[in-house]
């Protein structure tokens, strides 16, 4: 099937938002034996979105159409789809009310330019938006019998409410429709602790000898994804390959994130955590935290940025700091001791080292960390790493390899 | 002058590489008064190329094509442009053996796909690569006096390679095309604590009264973009109107997040921060920490997730959360007067709220937050908000609430 997406939006074509549709919706329906074929990223001005419209509507057979949903002047995709199919815009009765309240539990005020967010061709399906106003809409293919037209699906712009929504209801409505030969299956591994290239030496050689099997890798800071696409069959065996090259190494098969997979593994084991950050400055505490349920088991987190706060919030003795420097591993073995004394929490991580740009020295370089585990038992692990790159990167390549090495632990020691 | 750009790559429809072009040439070609007007990714397959080709060649002035000029196989956009255009491809003895060359130093084997890498249609301009061995062409407006076709850009697909050709070769042709009349700027708005409906309303109509002005707009959490494009005095015009309809509510136009302008604030004043988050969880320790600089103004973050914490790290009266509940304003201006004296920092914000998804009650509902602020003098501001939203939203829209009751403090003490 023809599957075609087009991306309205003239702040997409000034490079200023960078498109996150293609991507997530070219993953999801891949296991459907989908792909797009094509993509356009148009302005939101009538004569272009009419014309992509006219010359798309005939040639496919799936189009997506994302963006211009919202009530500002410049959304105007709901009325141009209703005008090219030829059909009428009804408002309709129960997304208004709904809207109306949505709108009075926030506090905004109501205006004519809201109301419009009803608006429905007729015959369409309103796809429910949990995250925004706006709603998303799905026209079947020939919905105008005189009109040639594909299954169409008209989906917000930002992807907090296009994603929950095509996970919930367009995925449904496209399994409808596509003939279930095409279906694959797909399988996601998550594997933190070993570089990209190591992982596709350990796999690439061995997954040769199953026909029938695509193989995708996707970096990330401090992990790397794999996938496989292919038939029932196929899966299973590329699945027993890949768990034995990797074993541990692997973290989810659920994409989950690494915060996700600790909060998990801390909860079915009744145990709690606590952190003590230094350059990784409440990135961990801040992943941790946004995992539904980390209040069972994240205790507190020190951000003890200055090296006075090491001192004052977790009783570090100075002349530890003094000795060895901030960025040290007896400093991060005492910053991991102190939290998980300080928090009364069964484990604590630790970070020190230098973001950089500035800061580094030639014995300790931009890019320099030590990641300490305090744990139960008055067992404590220190770790040194070193990633010399960007600030944000370096903070995440930190903050993983804590999460990985208590990650490690936890499952050795279950 | 109607600009449109086509990116070829069958990677770029499986959603595993991220298209870098669209975002530089659209940044590059702004000052000349251009901007494209469609962009189209398509596979890298002959059917699809000839027909987008056939398509928008006589559709537009200015059209880049990028990627699929390489020696491999699906490298084959570098023919069908000659086919479509009806030009002889001919092998350049001077591109041929600078390519030798090149693989000679590098020690990679001559092959005759590579070959194909020297062959140039008839009168096209060759764009040397100074990164890799795809150079570029330059096809110019009606090469062929019996195809209607525009000023036609091709351009190697790896951004490394592209971008210094861009700058170095593609622009210069550009400024010898375009009217010079056609010179327009951009400027750029980031607007705090206002909707974006609201945002509109208070500059939409007054903005009418400037003509030859584009207007947008974009909404993140908490935050709203507004962009003007338009000739010098129109945009001179347009910034005063926006300028004292917003007012404060501008927190940067110069495309900074709201950390760094804390952190630059804060710098400016030699004052410091300290942080106690509860419902925030270290994301507003982790975003000021996140800019460079942030060591010298941000002392340390309490991030007490327990209730327990609170009193621990903190001092915290536990009867004060007993009476009122950890989510209270007295409780929010609790942590953020013991964060200021346990950090010795001039000011302190403090954040406590439910993230959800449970934890609410009919009083307290989901999304309910206090934000406090202690500022040196012993002044305790606090506020209450409503945000009934996804977790990590929730924290988005608090922390953002946070830094802008901070920054509206500094902009009017100082």
């Amino acid at each position: 099937m023809r599957v075609t997406l087009v991306n309205t939006g003239t702040e997409l074509l000034l490079g200023d938002v960078q498109d996150a549709h293609l991507a997530f919706i070219a993953r999801e329906i891949l296991p459907l034996g989908l792909r797009i074929e094509e993509r356009r990223t148009v302005p939101d001005t009538e004569a272009t979105i009419r014309r992509t419209l006219g010359e798309l509507l005939p040639a496919c057979e799936i189009l997506f159409v994302t963006g211009g949903l919202g009530p500002t002047d410049d959304d105007i995709t709901r009325e141009m789809v209703a005008d090219v199919l030829g059909l009428e815009l009804r408002q309709d009765p129960q997304l208004l009310s709904s809207l109306q309240q949505r709108l009075q539990t926030r506090g905004i005020k109501w205006t004519a330019r809201i109301a419009r967010q009803a608006d429905v061709p007729a015959g369409a399906q309103v796809l429910p938006n949990q995250n925004g106003s706006a709603s998303g809409l799905y026209l079947k293919a020939k919905i105008n019998p005189r009109i040639t037209s594909p299954h169409l699906f008209v989906l917000p712009g930002p992807p907090r409410e296009l994603q929950p929504m095509f996970q919930a209801s367009v995925m449904p409505i496209l399994r409808s429709i596509v003939p279930a030969s095409g279906l694959l299956e797909r399988r996601l591994y998550k594997i933190a602790g070993v570089g990209e290239s190591l992982v596709e030496e350990a796999i690439s050689g061995k997954l040769m000898a199953v026909p029938g099997i695509e193989l995708g890798y996707c970096a990330r800071p401090g992990e790397v994804e794999v996938r496989i696409i292919g038939k029932a069959e196929a899966i299973e065996q590329a699945d027993a390959i890949i768990k034995s090259a990797l074993g541990l190494s692997i973290f989810s098969t659920a994409d989950e994130s690494l915060e996700e997979v600790i909060v998990k593994l801390l909860a079915s084991r009744n145990q709690t955590l606590a952190a003590a950050e230094s350059c990784t400055g409440g990135l961990i505490a801040n992943r941790i935290t946004n995992v539904p349920g980390a209040s069972n088991v994240f205790i507190a987190g020190y951000v003890c940025y200055a090296n006075q706060a090491k001192s004052d919030m977790l009783n570090v003795d100075p002349k530890l700091i003094e000795e060895h420097g901030a960025v040290s591993e007896p400093v991060a073995r005492a910053l991991a001791q102190h939290a998980r004394a300080c928090a009364e929490s069964d484990h604590a991580l630790a970070t020190t080292g230098i973001a950089g740009p500035t800061g580094g020295s030639p014995e300790k370089p931009v890019g320099t960390v030590y990641v300490a585990l305090d744990l139960a038992k008055s067992e404590t692990i220190a770790r040194k790493f070193f990633f010399p790159t960007d600030r944000e990167t370096f903070k995440e390549l930190a903050a993983q390899a804590a999460f990985d090495l208590l990650r490690r632990k936890l499952l050795a020691t279950s």
